[in-house]
């Protein structure tokens, strides 16, 4: 007779924070495909990147406010909290590791910026499978049910067929109800990028200071890009590398450069 | 008669901060090739990854630490840096952007990490060809003379025949005299990561917390790779992309999966 399959042990982050709502409605999501454990932010980490707190000792403190599922809040970046879950809490990896829902979107150059993606590239480099999921609805009050039954279709797929142990999957999810949803597409990620507008004020002592601003240009035309997916209303998977190698170019430089070595 | 070529602007930052010895050698080293024009962080910002500043605004003010370059210190990331460095100190783009010379190597996987890099990045993000500067020695009494010739020659090449706007090198030098250097190679980036080890501590009232170490380990055995190029005192080159699309996984979900959209 067969043993039972052992549950998945499901690792959950975000960037948002703890106590965002995205993070609760992933948590809903999948919390009976496997056993869901969950370390995050203690507070909002928008925009961290792969940041790593090198300068400052880390805090880790058990929290009780998802029912019936083991939850910690850490005061490092959404990368700190994949290392320490790993490290401290888990004391072995997890078979998945999902980061999100994130509030607004991660499509394009946004992978870049993003601490939910981050925590799932920084999954991925320590051989565990990750997803990163964010909704395009910036607000509080944001409508996840979409996000919420897309998510544990594609954690279900991941969990029975995963592409190997470094995937990391970049989902983001468009503005609209469950019916208007089209389906799901893998995308390439689109060339856009912020145009900065940097708004100046002075302070009361008549001191300079300023606030980043900026708008997402899309200079991509393509219609395999998850830009495009996202504004017809698909679901956009991004399979996301970190072998940063720009092979063409290193090519290119090995041809056209002089300064190079001639040995070897 | 051709009129005399105008001199290339370079904009030059980093992460260890404006005061770091790396920065004042790598100006040192390139100043008579164009305008410098330094903004850099007033403070430590390794480990910050592609991390910006969102949530608090940002201070610039203009220091005299390099004698005949103009200079400002700003209270923000590297990447924070970059986009006022073009918004609001230079109101044009640069013809390059060096980033370092970092304290401590940026080889391999530090490139995730790194907020010397990710200065770059955002630099060729913006269509400004960018280089990133590291010696492998993190001491701030560090040997710069193979660091300065090398990141010379390098720029030089590069502002004669840039690959594109859109280039950014990963250059590493090794702890080496000028007479031990081999040469420069074209790299990719070698398959290593960090075993983390986070140290356990309790505070004086009794309470825990960790503070990050790893260890660094080299899983990829090839010669091609930077991690090998630059133990045997070659300078490394890694050419860098910022479309994180990972095309052969991108291939193997719309082979394999079937929750994905049938139409188009």
């Amino acid at each position: 007779m067969e043993k039972e399959k052992k549950k998945p042990v499901i690792l959950i982050t975000n960037d948002d924070g703890i106590t965002a709502p995205g993070i609760k409605n992933l948590i809903e999501a999948v919390k009976d495909l496997g056993k869901v454990v969950v370390v995050a932010p203690d507070k909002p980490q928008s925009g961290m990147g792969h940041a790593i707190t090198i300068g400052v000792p880390l805090r880790l403190h058990k929290v009780n406010l998802f029912e019936g599922i083991e939850a910690y809040q850490c005061s490092g970046t959404p990368v700190d909290c994949v290392k320490l879950a790993v490290d401290k809490v888990l004391h072995h990896k997890p078979d998945i590791c999902l980061s999100g829902i994130n509030h607004g979107a991660n499509h394009s150059i946004n992978v870049i910026y993003s601490g939910t993606m981050s925590a799932a590239v920084e999954a991925a480099i320590e051989s565990i499978p990750s997803i990163g999921f964010s909704l395009l609805d910036y607000s509080l009050e944001a409508d996840f049910s979409a996000a919420r039954k897309y998510a544990r279709i594609i954690v279900e797929q991941m969990l029975q067929s995963p592409p190997n142990k470094h995937c990391v999957l970049n989902v983001n999810i468009p503005i609209a109800t469950v019916d208007e949803i089209k389906g799901v597409k893998v995308c390439r990620q689109a060339y856009a990028k912020y145009e900065e507008d940097f708004i100046e004020r002075n302070d009361p002592h008549g001191r300079k200071y300023y606030w980043l601003t900026g708008e997402f240009v899309n200079f991509d035309e393509g219609t395999d890009t998850d830009v495009w997916a996202l504004a017809n209303n698909y679901i956009s998977i991004v399979p996301v590398q970190f072998d940063l190698t720009h092979y063409k170019q290193k090519e290119h430089l090995e041809k056209n450069w002089n300064i190079l070595s001639k040995e070897g």
